[in-house]
């Protein structure tokens, strides 16, 4: 059986455990975690549903990636640690120990790809590994794989929403919350990244509208999308626009030259107005014809579904 | 530079030569069609470009297919000939030549797929070839690939508008067409297969979801896809649904168990309500979420765009 690491354990790496012990193919041998590193040694399947259940208990050790990359030589890595799009560390350290060590790669993280895609690609094409990434755009609906099916093709502008939490602030905004308490209120509920940026500085939007221009030989990196604050702009317009029959949305978009996130009036009978909870909608101009993809994006367990159709894909290749 | 063969030469066939012709990574050493061989012997892009405008003048051969590959030994086959549902041939047995020769494939056709998915993937698998039917599918529009994208998830069903001919057949009696005239019109505009059962009789749509099916490891075969005649129903019937803020529409459905194309009633907001002109649209649900796919299907050049992304694929992997 291959054997897998997991790196990063939080809400999505636990749900993949539980998907990994289910799907019985990828000996799981040890899982980083900020804390430490669990060595799975002898059960792998039962240790590693404790750890999934009552992190963080169990034994862990100290030891760095490279030491535990040579000492069990995995065949694959599980992505799953928080983004880090200020300075990409230890992020690309990690993607690049890791490819560097011809190690497989399935990541739930968009960090490296939005910073360094084709980069890491061309590692990963030369030592002939396998790099699955299904899970960083719209987890659980196939926005990489629609991306992938449109190559080659006329690609001349994307619009989306696609982030989700922002997405629910102006719809709370729209119903009579100030912005602040819309805030508030997904914080409470859990649905906000630990640094609020990500989401309502639109860096979360940019990386995914940067992996999927990527995805379509298109290069592109975080850092040259333009990105506008979810705050610039006040509730009264946010709610005029609604009477007018129209909704604010938070877009991400690309016009053939141009990439941005930004806040935009959206007519009402255009999918990316429908967009609710936490689905999110990409539209490809391809041809001047219009190919729409909507779908939910989350939660973890959607994530960690999307990272086994990236497993199945890596088993069949192998 | 890779060899190919063209096997059919219609509308999609010649379309898809002047993508490959401004290509440039594939030189096409023959072309198939019904009425012989032609043999590209000197400057292939120019005697490919002029078949493609001139058809059907230039010197053909009677020659077997397998006579053909025997002297060529081509690379690639590319695959845009009529299907031939009711017994498969020559359509299988083109297949099964080119499979058992070490040909590499990217069809257009659904034939063989609708009919022998299984048998021709195991055996494409064994002598490792790539076979792209990308185009089989809401050609243009990345089905096939969202399809893939949803690989090992709970798929609980799928509904659909997979034929884009009896879809506009049924807007048009909805606007006071009789249902004779509005084939009649849809004929002259030359939307119909030559055999028009192919599409008012449900084979293209049941084609269509059991290579969808397939993609998704749901064992399946257009034979086995119960159909309902487009003709079964008459025009008020359809007329006072709308009246009643309902649409009827001819979908392609998956329950979790049974599979079939019939005539359905469609809420008004449903996308699949919405379809219209040359646009399909296909819903999965998967763990309860929904995910949907719409855009165009065809014309002719979408159809051999979506070749190219095969084309694009199969270089890489190579």
């Amino acid at each position: 059986m291959k054997k897998g690491i997991m790196v990063g354990f939080g809400n999505v790496g636990k749900a993949l455990a539980k998907e990994l012990i289910s799907l019985n193919k990828i000996e799981i041998i040890a899982v980083i975690t900020s804390k430490g590193v669990y060595k799975l040694k002898n059960n792998w399947r039962s240790e590693l549903n404790n750890l999934a259940n009552e992190y963080p208990r169990g034994n862990r050790e100290k030891i760095d990636i490279l030491d535990l990359i040579n000492e069990f030589i995995p065949d694959i890595a599980f992505v799953t640690i928080p983004p880090s799009y200020y300075n990409g560390e230890p992020n690309l350290s990690i993607y690049n120990t890791l490819i560097d060590n011809n190690i497989n790669i399935i990541t739930a993280d968009k960090t490296g790809l939005a910073l360094e895609f084709s980069s890491l690609m061309k590692k990963v094409k030369n030592n002939k590994l396998f790099f699955g990434y299904r899970a960083t755009v719209m987890a659980g609906t196939p926005a990489i794989d629609v991306a992938k099916g449109l190559r080659g093709r006329n690609l001349k502008g994307i619009k989306a929403v696609l982030n989700a939490t922002t997405n629910y602030i102006l719809s709370l905004v729209e119903s009579g919350y100030s912005m602040q308490s819309a805030i508030d209120k997904v914080k409470e509920l859990g649905l906000v990244e630990p640094d609020p940026k990500i989401d309502i500085d639109g860096y979360d939007a940019a990386a995914k509208l940067s992996i999927i221009l990527n995805t379509l030989d298109i290069e592109s990196n975080i850092n040259e999308i333009k990105r506008e604050s979810l705050l610039n702009i006040n509730e009264e317009k946010i709610r005029k626009t609604l009477n007018e029959g129209k909704r604010i949305k938070y877009i991400a978009y690309f016009d053939g030259n141009k990439k941005g996130v930004h806040l935009e009036e959206i007519e009402m009978d255009s999918q990316l107005a429908r967009v609710s909870k936490n689905y999110n909608c990409i539209l490809f101009n391809v041809d001047n014809d219009t190919i729409t993809l909507t779908g939910p994006a989350g939660p973890a367990i959607s994530t960690a579904k999307s990272m086994i159709t990236d497993v199945l894909e890596y088993l069949e290749k192998d």
